[in-house]
This record gives C-alpha cells, sequence and structure tokens, in this order.
C-alpha cells in the first residue's frame, strides 16, 4: 500500500520522477464553482523553481504547469482536476557516479532496499523535485480558502535565529528578499551564511515558520485527525524536515500551567495563544503558528567516502548545480502543504453537524 | 468526516467519553496466528493508569481490558478485535461547574462550537482517558512485531532535561521509577521538581523521548506516508503533545551538511545517525528516535478566570484528582502509537515488491 | 488489509463472531444533534432476530443493544458511537462435528485457507449473526435520513415471483405477514411453500426488492462511487446474496433505447423511471429500486458428503435449528445497508459545492 | 468526497472528461518488478476505442496511452504510475444543442444539479470515454496476474441469450468476432441484431459475461471486502450497466438447498460450482464467473422530447456517431475492472497472516 495520496476529502496524489517525462497530480474533491487565477498558481510555482536567485540552485526549469481536466470555462466542475508539468532536460545526463553507489543521508539505498530497483536519474521518486506538484495543488487549496492568509517565511538559518515574535514581522517584507524573511536586516544576515557556505561547497539547515490568520473555527477531527496532527504530518512528509512544533512548541514544555493557559476574553477570543489557534485538535479561530526544521542539504561540493551496491568503500563528490540551504525554496511548499491541510478539514467539517 | 480511525493496514478505530458507560476500539488489519499474552497487555495498561504512584493523579482506576472477538484460543484469527474498558464510577458526580462554563486551554468551547453539543463529564472524548484504548491496541501491535524493542522514557520536566545520548541510558531503569526516566539520578530530580509544582496548585511540562531497536528496513511510503511523517502524526495525535523531532531535529537545522551526513559503513550501517533510522521516509535498518513535547496540563488547582457560553466572565478551579505533569503517564502512550505506526508499515510494506 | 469497515463519512466498523462473547460496532462519522429513538433501533433488530415466526430458525436471542458511547442526553454528539449486543448462549455446545470438517458452500474451508485458523463455533465470523450489527447502525442512518422511506419487502421465494410493479403493492402490509412480502395473497403462497421445504429438511432461495421513496438529488459520486455502485457493492457484501439488479436491471439489458430512455416532464421529473432513480451514478429525485437475490441457505437438515482438513471424505448433517429461507430476515439488513449507503453519501454530497 | 480512486492497495485514480486535453490516471501501490509489456497495454485499448468494426461508433481515435513515470526501464519501480491519453478533436465542434438542454437518461441533468455546473462537451466527465483509463490500468494489472486468465465475452444482445454453460465455449473464439461471443454462429445473429437496430436509428442493450480462471485461494476480505461485492461495485461503476450476478446468480434464488449445495472432491475443489469461486467472500480456486447487464445507449438517432435547463420543453436528436450497443467494447472494460479487484485483493491478501 503505496503513499503518494494526501488528505481525505481534498485529495492530491501525486506522480513523477525527477528526470522522467512528467510530474503531476491529481485533485480530487475539489469542490466545483471555484474560479481559478492560473496566473496566481503558477506565481506560487515561481517562488519554488530553482534559478530565481543567487542564493539556490542554478539549474534552469521553467517548471510550467498545464491542467488537463476538471476546470471548464475557468471554473472547477467538481471533477477531478488533472495537472502535470513536463520535465525540461530529461534525458542524455550522466548518472553513471550514482547509479551503483549510494549518496549519504539519500534515499538511494531506502528505496533500492525496499523495492529491489530505483530510478537513479536525478534522485527519482525521493527528488524534491515532486514537491512543485504540492505547490500547484496548494495553490488551487488557496483559491477554495480565499479569505484565509498563508504566511509561511525563513526564520532561522543555521545557527542565525529570529528571536522577534511573529506578531512584530513585516509578512509583505517576505517575497522582497532572496531569503524569505519577514525583517530585512536578519534577510541580509541569511543571505550572506548561506553564500560563506556554499562557497565552502557545504549545505546548511534553517527553519520555516508559518501563521495562517483568519482560519475559521471548527476545522479538525479529533481523535487521530487533529488539525494540528495533520499539520504535523504534511510538514514531516516534505523532504529533509526533522522537526514540526506549533503554538508554544518544544518551549512549552518547559512552561507551567499558570502561564500557559489561554484565557478567555468575552468575546471567547484568548488573551494568549500558547495553543496556537487549536485545541483538543479543532481550530479555534486564533492565529495558527507553527515552525519546521529542515536538515542542511544532503548533496554537498565536497568529497565523501561511501558505499555501492556491493558494500565496497568508494568516493563521491555531488555533480551539478544544487541548493546550499533549502528552506529559501521550502517557503512556498510548506505554505502548499499547510494550504492542503485546511482545504481537506474545510471540507470534512462540513459533515459534522446535521 | 469525522478522525477516529489511526492506520491503513494495521487500523485501530476508537470509541467512548471519559464518563460515558465504556471505551474501547476495534483493531481491523491484525493478521491472523499471533499468540496474544493477555497479561503484558494489561501490563501496559497500568503503566498508564491513574494512582499507580504520588506523583500522578490519585484517581483510583482498574481499567481491565476486555476482549470481545478476533482472538480464539488465545490467537489471533484475522477477524476484527473488539475491546472495552468498562468506566468506573461513571456516575453521578457533579460536573455542573463545567456544564456551562470553558476551561481555559481545554477542548471544552472548541467541541461545543463545532457540534453544537459536548459530553461536559470529564472532558468527554477529549479526555486522556480516549489514550487507554490506544494502549491496548500498541500493545498487541508490539506482540506482532516481537524481534522490535520500544524504549520510551521522560527526557525532560519542565526546564530540567537530560543531556546524555540515548546510548549512554540504562532502559532497564525506566520502570524502576515513577517518572519513567532512563536515569536514576535525573529521575530523582524531576519527581522532586513535580511534587514542588503540585504542591503549589500548578502543573508542568516535559519530553518523552522514544528509541525504537532493532527496525527491520524498508518500512515507510513515500511520498506522504514518510514513517516519520506518520509517526509525528500518532505523537501529535495524543492529548497535550505540541511538537515532535526525530534524529537530529531541530539541532539538526543548525548543521553542516558536512557534519550532517551519515557515512556508511561497509555492512549498510551508518558511521553516525542523524537521519535518526529513516531515509527518504523509508527505514534503513539504524535505531530510530524521536521526542515529544507535551505542554503542562490545564487543569490547575487555583482559580483562573473564564467565560460561560453566553460569553460571561466567571472564575474557575479545577476540581478532582488530576496530574501536575502529564510525561510520566505519557510513556506508555508514546510507545503504543510508535507500535501502531510500525505495525501500520510493517504490513503495508509487504506490498511493495511482487 | 482487512475490511471490516463500511463507508467513508457515515462509516460502520463491525467485530464479533457468532459465539464470542459479544459483537458490536462503531459509527464513526455520524454527526452530532440527532435525537436517537433508541426504541426503533431496537424495533428494527427485532425484525431480524431468530425465533420471531414459524418459519424463521426458532433459536432464541434477545439481540438486545446497548449504545456504549457518543450519545449525550439522548442526542449524537458527533464522535463515535460504540454499541454492542452480548451473545447469550456462547458456550458449552457441541461443535466437534464442524470443527475439522468443511460445511458444504459455508465459508468454513475459504477462512482456514487464508488465516490459517478459524473460530469454528458456529460459522464465527462468517455467520450472519454479524449482520446485527449492520441493522442497528441501519437504524440509527434512518433516523439521520428521516425525511426517507426505506421499503424493502420478499419479492420472490424459489420460483415464484411477485408479478406486480411496486407501485400497486401496499407497504403497509409488509409486516402484516412473516414472509416481509407487500401483498398478502403472495406473502400466503411463500410461507406455505417454506413450510414445505423445511419439512424436507431442505432450504430455499428468494428475492428481496427495495424501494427508497423521497431521495434527495445529488446522492452519489462519479466516477466509482456510483450510488448504485456502492448500494451493489452493500448488498452484495451480505451473507448469501448472489445478485443485485437496479431500475430496469437485467430485463433492461433486452430494451431498445427507444424505450428504455426516461423522458423528462416539465418539473423534471421523468415519465418513465427505467433508470432506477439515478443517473451517471446520481440520484435524480425519483424513487431508487433495486433487487438482491439470495441463494438458499446452505445448512440442511440433510446427510452430505464432504472432506475434512485432511481431505478424508466425510458424512455431515445439519445440526441445532436454522433458516429454511433466508429472505425474511433479509429484508431489514437490505434496509438497514441501503440507508447505510444513503447517509454516506449524504454527507459525501455535502462537500461538492463551495 | 469525491469518487474517482478505485482499490485500497492497488489503486487506480483517473482524471479526464471527454472533450478536455487529456484523460489519464495514476496506478498508485503496483509492486516494484513487473515488467511491463507496453504493447499488449495498447492491444487491451484498442478492444475499446471506436471505429474498430462496424457495428460500433465510426468515430476515429487513436487512444494512444502515454506513460508518464513508475517505470525504469520497462520495469515498475513501485513508484506511482502516471499515463494520459491525448484527446484528439477536443475543439471546435458545436455542442450547443446539449449546453442548455439535457439528454434523456444521460448524467446532463444530475450533474447540473449536483455541482451547479457540467462540461456539456460530449457528456464530459459523465462519458464513458473515462473508461479508457482503466483499460490501461486494468492491462498492468494483467501483467501482475500473468497467471490469472479474464475471458470477457458478450452473452447477449438484446433478447438474443447464449444458453451454452461457459465450459462449452472457446474462449479463442472472442476476438474473433466483432460482438466478442465465444461462439461465432451466436455472434453472427447478434451481429445482425445490432446493424438492424442502427438502421431504425436506434440502440439495445445486453450482458457481458466474464470467467476468471486459475484464481489463487484466499483472495476478498471479509465483511464488506467480499470478493464478490468488490467485483460488483467494479462492475456496477461502468457505465450504462443496471446489473451484477456471479456464480448461480438471480437463478439460484430458485433452487433448493440441496442442489445448490457444491459438494467436496478430495483435493479441496468442489463437484459443481454454484459459488462462482467464492464462498464467504474469499476465492476459493475454482472458476470465478459472473455476468453483467447493460442497458441501451441513450443517445438514439431520433427524436425525443426533452426540457431544457428552465423546464422549458424542447425536441433533441442524437447527432455524432454513436454506439449502437454497447456491449462488444465494454468486454475489455470489463475485463480490466475484474483485473483490478485481483489486483487489489492479491496484495490486501499479503496481510493476512504474520
Amino acid at each position: 500500500m503505496a503513499g503518494n495520496t494526501f488528505g481525505q476529502a481534498f485529495k492530491l496524489t501525486t506522480f513523477g520522477e525527477s528526470h522522467g517525462i512528467a510530474i503531476g497530480g491529481i485533485i480530487d474533491g475539489c469542490p466545483a464553482g471555484i474560479k481559478i487565477d492560473f496566473a496566481a498558481v503558477q506565481r506560487d510555482l515561481d517562488r519554488r523553481k530553482p534559478g530565481q536567485s543567487k542564493i539556490v540552485t542554478q539549474r534552469k526549469e521553467s517548471d510550467t504547469v498545464e491542467f488537463l481536466s476538471g476546470i471548464f470555462e475557468g471554473v472547477t466542475t467538481g471533477t477531478p482536476i488533472g495537472f502535470q508539468i513536463v520535465n525540461e532536460n530529461q534525458k542524455s545526463k550522466d548518472y553513471s557516479h550514482i547509479a551503483d553507489s549510494y549518496r549519504p543521508s539519500h534515499a538511494d539505498k531506502t528505496y533500492t532496499d525496499k523495492y529491489g530497483t530505483r530510478d537513479y536519474r536525478g534522485g527519482g521518486r525521493s527528488s524534491a523535485r515532486e514537491t512543485a506538484c504540492r505547490v500547484v495543488a496548494g495553490a488551487v487549496a488557496k483559491q477554495m480558502l480565499s479569505s484565509i492568509q498563508f504566511h509561511a517565511y525563513t526564520s532561522s538559518v543555521g545557527d542565525l535565529k529570529m528571536d522577534k515574535p511573529y506578531q512584530e514581522l513585516d509578512f509583505a517584507e517576505i517575497e522582497n528578499n532572496a531569503v524569505r524573511c519577514a525583517d530585512s536586516a536578519f534577510a541580509k544576515a541569511c543571505e550572506e551564511k548561506i553564500l560563506q557556505v556554499r562557497k565552502a561547497g557545504d549545505t546548511i539547515g534553517g527553519v520555516v515558520s508559518c501563521v495562517i490568520q483568519n482560519v475559521p473555527p471548527s476545522l479538525g477531527e479529533p481523535v487521530f485527525d487533529k488539525l494540528h496532527a495533520d499539520l504535523g504530518k504534511a510538514m514531516l512528509s516534505i523532504n529533509a524536515v526533522k522537526g514540526f512544533e506549533y503554538g508554544s512548541g518544544f518551549a512549552g514544555s518547559a512552561m507551567l500551567g499558570s502561564e500557559h493557559n489561554d484565557l478567555y476574553n468575552a468575546d471567547g477570543s484568548t488573551k494568549t495563544n500558547y495553543s496556537g489557534g487549536i485545541q483538543g485538535g479543532i481550530s479555534n479561530g486564533m492565529d495558527i503558528y507553527f515552525s519546521v526544521a529542515f536538515k542542511p542539504v544532503a548533496t554537498i561540493m565536497q568529497s565523501q567516502s561511501t558505499i555501492d551496491k556491493d558494500g565496497n568503500a568508494t568516493e563521491m563528490q555531488g555533480k551539478g548545480r544544487h541548493d546550499p540551504c533549502v528552506v529559501p525554496r521550502a517557503v512556498p511548499i510548506v505554505e502548499a502543504m499547510a494550504a492542503l491541510v485546511l482545504a481537506d478539514h474545510f471540507l470534512r467539517n462540513k459533515t459534522s453537524k446535521v
């Protein structure tokens, strides 16, 4: 039982390898009657694509999405939305250096062990290229949830951490810098850090945070499909993610109940929001906020020792153009996955009362 | 579309409110041929039950599980395993103080908003009492996965944090202290901290860590149902959880790729294990380890201001016997959910090759 | 991956063997706010239970349902509804004659081959006793769909076939006779037939038809989960069913398009209803009607040759009290499964438009 | 919650409208290691395509499938298999006659009522063109199940019914005649009947039967996902199907238990096979056989009265090239759906024992 579908009511199934003919997906369950802004979908894709700034991989891919069904005269019809992104340059590269050897901290060996085979070209199915499909579907989900705002941004790069509470940030700043920080001074520091790491042929990790505003109450399905549990799964399913926390997060585990409890205002809002907009797994109308930890990219421009499929020691060095830090391009992916989770729970909640 | 089922191949569906007639569940998909050690199941339940030590709630509940089907002559038959735990003392208490008011940082208000009603007795469905059912199912899952070892333990209470790497811990120590630490000195410090917090009528958060050993390779289903994504969802679905990290976790986001990459030994094992036993969402045979952050229990023995269902301000104080810190009793729950995830992926993996 | 759950939005999972401690189930997804008429649920169960007339099995079982959760002060809360029916007389019978031998046209051998074991007492999980749980859940579904009428009735017993179109039947007659025909003269003929067959120690098949009135339009989800496809699956999942047809059915395959097409009235209703109330898999507001073929009960009171688990020839004769014809007791089961399908699609349809 | 996915372990999700850019699908869960015979896939598609003989629609569509992912160097990799069939001639036709009016016994009105809109070009999503995707996936499923034989064939056209038991048929004959009968004399009669009906501008229904040989025992998951219940749902989800029966079917309901019971041979096979190869929902290794009733095609070349979207009476006449009888082209679709069901249950059964 494979796992290429996300969601139950707003369902995304993706297919495709990084160097196959195309990647794509099917969105099933998108309600009828949504006017699609195709340019907005492509805009989100462009935020994820390679080559957009000097701190990301310099590969050139246009990543143009084609919708194949489910939209008629610009409006969704309630039928499945098929889409694809044709892979350019998908052939003739030399992958012999990874065909028989396993790149450290990549999925080469686990795929081979699990399936007995793998498409070794550029990571195949395990490549983060697959996330482009998530961005497409997330963009559609956002259009369904047009009254909700999703703001993801880089909140740390390596040991540089932004300390400000999100309320003091300027989300309008996010797209003004290559790192996608909501603070221009911090962005500058991060950018320098990334360039320095790249120069050393190395890579570095980081954290993406996300704030979701104007969330309607009542989204989330206890007991297993709590809203934050599905957000956590969504984020952890993104390549290179090592951790997720929401609301008070890990820091909340060091607090006292008397500090941590969110007392009510008369209108039902809360004075503090350590709960992160979710209580008992159900949204309460306050801002949802969470953070996602990304490890450093595994492909480095330094020689590393590894083994081949027969267990023989060998040396390997990253080739091609890779990201020195994944977080700037991960920002739209985090946003997309958050939108998919909320879209799914928005639809699921429609059945909670008669 | 409600969310009371966990898993796809090894599926647990639970029912029950804290003060209804019974709680229980159905395990569907447990393979035939597993000899059930009923005493071991009850032992895990007893580790979760109230009243077992002076640092947990002093409520007395025997929490005896009855299996109703799916096991014949002590062996699973491949048919659904129904079970229940009858609620003792389920009647006649006075819940008038929470019938119309919303306890801060509880699910009272979100349930009422979502469903238009709620069973207000003791938290009803949102009570952590539901997790007893998870412990039952997890105990069955462990028996299916008899060669795998699950070791959960308390790794922090409030700002007390255990710094040792797990390799230096003695898992045999876990059940020797009330806090369920794998280190007796640290356990003592935690116990004192919890008693001190309780004396103040307050509560405190903490962290449970878990190490899973002897995991077979190839568990996990890319791209959405990565093994760690399902572990994360499982943990985040436990009451009071605010964060999850595995392998290098949030700390890994501050590392360089050249530090973080796990280089291979000739036998396919890795020299380091920042990956936490999972690469590309698939287990690689190394130890899986992760941590789960719990917030402080919301019910405190201090007066708090809150609102009633009409938005009028009111005062409220916790009644009854509640846990000052949830982590000692959460340890078997974390273990149970980990076992459910691995059982599910163990079965799912059976279909990955012809 | 076992198959003990029916439905996606209104989900029933059942457990239990005929001679285990109890049978029962969990309804997950029933919306909050439905006032439950417990007597009506029990009434449907009583229509299914053994011993209610001289043409069904004379076993005495009270089949009393207990609800364990999900209903508070008589109203559904949106949380899972757990229920059970305790098995009376579940012990001490002599099943040695079927422990090691396979009853012809029963599931004894296929269960043993599939699972390597089976609970042989009275058929275990393969017993039609499991359908009592379906009747409970169906009764709850009917209460959610209170404006829809479900009328199932016996339309043939052996070669006795009722030729009248359903519009000429008196549904009020169904519960006035033991056969559950909607026509008293035909009922009398069927009853005589069944008594005659029983006297010969034999059994006989029959057909149950069902008419559903006042169905709202728009239920059904193309392309795979067409309303009639899910009705068909529901009916075929009932023990002993060999066929399903709806609307014009098999007879429709002999018609011309010019005869078969249902022309529209100005109000959108159709002049004829060969479509059976469903077009393109979606209800159109006209009556839904279908028929379900049941084979003769496999347990006969005659000696039959069979084999034991080692392939040795042996003789076997039905013991105990069994139904000579399944259809009178199948009528409420057909109704229940129809209600489950419509409840599920009623909820699923809530997400088809924004 | 839409319904465009079939199967749980071997899952097909389809997309596409008859006159959109493309139709296609994703097969998720196909195990790794299957060598794909692309020509065999295309061969099955060619059996379904229009224009292949004088008794089917004369539209010309090449229906060429392109595989986009999941197959590397001709072998499945365990990752999702994306595929598409580009629609030729998808533009510029005149559909004004159906844009605002509802064709009788089509899905025009139910789609419009359900979704508030529809792609009216050629039936859009409700067109049987979608079944081409099922044929592609079914062909892949057959290659996974290479030891099983699927033989579907036309067994009736209108009131012409083939009376021979399937054991007397020559399956090799099926592809030798345009009707796809397994008997040349009967094929000839059917062909004449269809031509005569077409000449009258009318259409006619028919029945497709299917025999599956060499089925391994133990496929099927009680109690809801019985093998025949899933076969029934699969068949009923095909456009124009009105009924399904397996084994003794509706005729079995007129039999006595003493006639109908399938007695065992010493090797565990049965002397008769009224059970149709399935007992208790689980395959027993005997031949599976079933029949599927198709209504006459709704589009006829005669003028019919109907209504427009405002309820005004109007006249409508079929345009273009349509099938006078659907069964010859339905044969490969029935086979494909049967293969999908068996593939799904083949994988699901892998988890029934430890």
